[in-house]
């Protein structure tokens, strides 16, 4: 047994408050121990039938609404802490739980009980020539750890979904919502074993420094999967030291291409719907590329209609030479054509025609999201077959990019990807499959 | 331009001989040129109909017949450095070619032409509520690389199937293969270009090092999957040291377990099969289980027929117990459970019941092919439901794991990881999948 070290919270250190014991290093044994717990309770999840995840899932919400006040005070401890350290505004309020929030919580534990179990489904059947009978069948992955930032929300989500799926959960929040993780794992893990879960079905992984992390993603043969849901900086480390197999997600440089073609009044709308509904998250636009034959007409509108939603338009020089200099517009630097704002700033720039702005694209995208409006069939077929992106869309926002919009019903977090998972991944994406081959004693020719 | 260094082939030195030039170790620099080529080769790959492909398969078939004086001629090389090297017969047998072997190699990539080709399978289609029409594609991956040893029919299989799934393929063979494989990519890559593929479709990764190597499972955003099919030591390898996503093969600790309402003869025949049919490949079973409630009857014909074809008996205590010391008897050590012998070596242990024996099996199996023979359907049911592995046979042989007898018709190697493909990878197996969604100008609500 070894003995947790305390260390502080990062940030500004502000010696007037207790040191929250839950902030803390982990050892690699103590990690290790936790996914060695998880894959018992894995080989028991994969045998529960669909009646009885379900009734897990709805003890595990009424447990959440039961405890809401307990949920909340530990919640208050992580605002007070990060307020305290002069974290930004935006980030205390995506940290901080309500009455709402909780409920929201809880009722998407209810939502997923109606959701279809992909365990169990046949993939492909035959019988073979000779007479094998042949099938593949989904099965869960078996150990799925998560390693996200911020909001205490995903840890309802994630559990809840490896649960249904019938994967034991490693969840590994950040330090921030360290105490609110603690207590939402204890009652959801609480409330599971009381309906049936094996014990070890939802775990919080130990520690909350990056050492945590690492001893999780070199677990490889106790950990099937890691997903990693956050910033660049936390998904670029998984991917570059993990032996376990990663699902990269939710890095999203994504672009709107305005096609000679288009509807002006329809590219507007979606251009401002793609860039400002929600400029904090993966899917919002963060280049805009116009044609040139249509630059001279559209690009001024575009820029009055960005500058007057607030938006910082980073701008070529075509599109500088089209607006002149003036408020909310700023020359664009190489780096913008590879930045993921995130926030109300977007770079402009007019291209030659498609197969420009299919090139611009291949060079600066992520694989998240492309964009492009246009009233011509020959425009949306090239584009769709020739960008590569988890999602391509015609003459729509790239904010419909998102599991509940796709109508999986939950989201595990958008695969950028390639390998087992491309774009929003629901319940299906947490699942491998198995060959079952009944035979009536056939052995194989020796050639 | 980085001039290569000429290093000699591992080995005892044979002075005499002229070294290879051929083998030589390549810089960083040099690998990852040639993965930069693979990428707008991938892009072009990928919008080639069938058709084209198809040609293209034909005219590599062509070459091969053609040219088989020219492969058969570097093929004479390597066969000799091995000699001289002192390699073992049986691998000089897998390295060597012959006109049949040379013929067969042109016929497989006549094979693929029949074969659907899955890029641009249509896996969802709906409308959602909204109107958007949403279509999930399959894709190609884009750029897979294959790192394998000895057999150079690998190099013009993986060739066939990257081009009929529309990937671009880098190829790294072993250095004992390394004048064929240089031959054979030569004359695939040239037929290839002539029937209208894009340059750098097919190329040979540079260096017979493990630096190459190195280099290659290091380029990640430049290779999208890197496939290791060779030993447990190269497999390791690249699965501990890549940033680019793995495929994991062919590690088969494969079981059979022989249940009490077993029908001994056919138990003894499925046995037989599984461990001596071709001992050396991986869906070769390396441990035999058997019920205490038929030990007694089943384990003294098992071991007589085994020790009759040759095979050594790694025997447990209860085993031993039951046929005496003999000849091709020896007692098993702790070790036998966890290995994949390859050869005619088998550990043979009672087990108290099914359920001692998925545990034994979720113990000591890599998840590759696990099979029961058994006439009980609760025992059958049991033991597909509870053995995680890629393939469960219910009284077949193990040996029917292979993508050619479950009638996929190629085969790119057997998953053994859960991640993406488990079990025989065929051609669908190198796409992903891309989103596309048309609509007529949808904007998201902003909650």
């Amino acid at each position: 047994m070894v003995t947790p070290t305390v260390v502080p919270a990062t940030g500004p250190v502000d010696t007037g408050a207790p040191v929250e014991p839950l902030l803390r290093t982990a050892s690699g044994a103590e990690v290790l121990d936790c996914a060695r717990a998880a894959r018992p309770a894995a080989r028991a999840l994969a045998q529960l039938t669909s009646t009885a995840k379900n009734a897990a899932l709805l003890a595990m919400a009424a447990a959440l609404r039961e405890r809401g006040s307990e949920i909340l005070a530990a919640n208050t401890r992580d605002v007070e802490r990060a307020e305290r350290a002069g974290t930004a505004a935006s980030l205390v309020d995506r940290l901080r739980l309500t009455p709402a929030r909780v409920e929201a919580m809880a009722q998407g534990l209810v939502d997923l009980v109606a959701l279809p179990d992909p365990v169990g489904t046949v993939l492909r059947g035959s019988v073979l020539p000779n007479g094998l009978q042949l099938t593949q069948v989904r099965v869960p992955l078996g150990v799925v750890a998560i390693v996200y930032e911020a909001r205490p929300n995903v840890t309802v989500d994630a559990a809840g979904i490896a649960v249904k799926s019938g994967n034991a959960a490693l969840l590994r929040g950040s330090a921030s919502a360290a105490a609110s993780n603690a207590v939402l794992v204890e009652i959801l893990a609480t409330a599971g074993r009381s309906a049936g879960l094996p014990d070890a079905a939802v775990q919080l992984v130990p520690g909350t420094d990056r050492d945590s992390v690492t001893h999780l993603m070199t677990a490889r043969g106790l950990v099937d999967v890691i997903i990693p849901r956050g910033g660049a900086g936390l998904i670029q480390a998984v991917v570059n030291g993990s032996t376990v197999p990663v699902i990269e997600t939710g890095v999203g440089n994504c672009h709107v291409f305005v096609d000679a073609d288009a509807d002006p009044a329809m590219a507007l709308e979606i251009l401002l719907n793609s860039k400002t509904r929600r400029p904090s998250v993966c899917n919002a636009a963060e280049t805009l590329l116009v044609h040139a034959d249509v630059a001279r007409s559209f690009v001024p509108a575009a820029v009055r209609a960005l500058v007057g939603a607030g938006v910082t338009v980073h701008a070529d020089t075509a599109v500088l030479d089209l607006v002149g200099p003036q408020d909310g517009v700023v020359p664009a630097v190489d780096a913008d054509w590879d930045t993921e704002f995130l926030s109300l700033d977007i770079a402009v720039a007019v291209v030659a025609d498609l197969d420009a702005a299919v090139e611009h694209i291949g060079r600066h995208g992520t694989g998240h999201t492309e964009a492009i409006v246009t009233g011509s069939l020959t425009s949306a077929q090239a584009f769709t077959a020739r960008v590569d992106a988890a999602a391509v869309m015609v003459n729509a926002s790239t904010a419909f990019t998102d599991g509940g919009e796709f109508g999986f019903g939950a989201e595990i977090g958008i695969s950028t990807q390639k390998l087992h998972a491309r774009g929003p991944m629901g319940l299906a994406e947490l699942t491998s499959s198995k060959y079952v081959v009944t035979g009536t004693g056939q052995t194989r020719d020796a050639s």
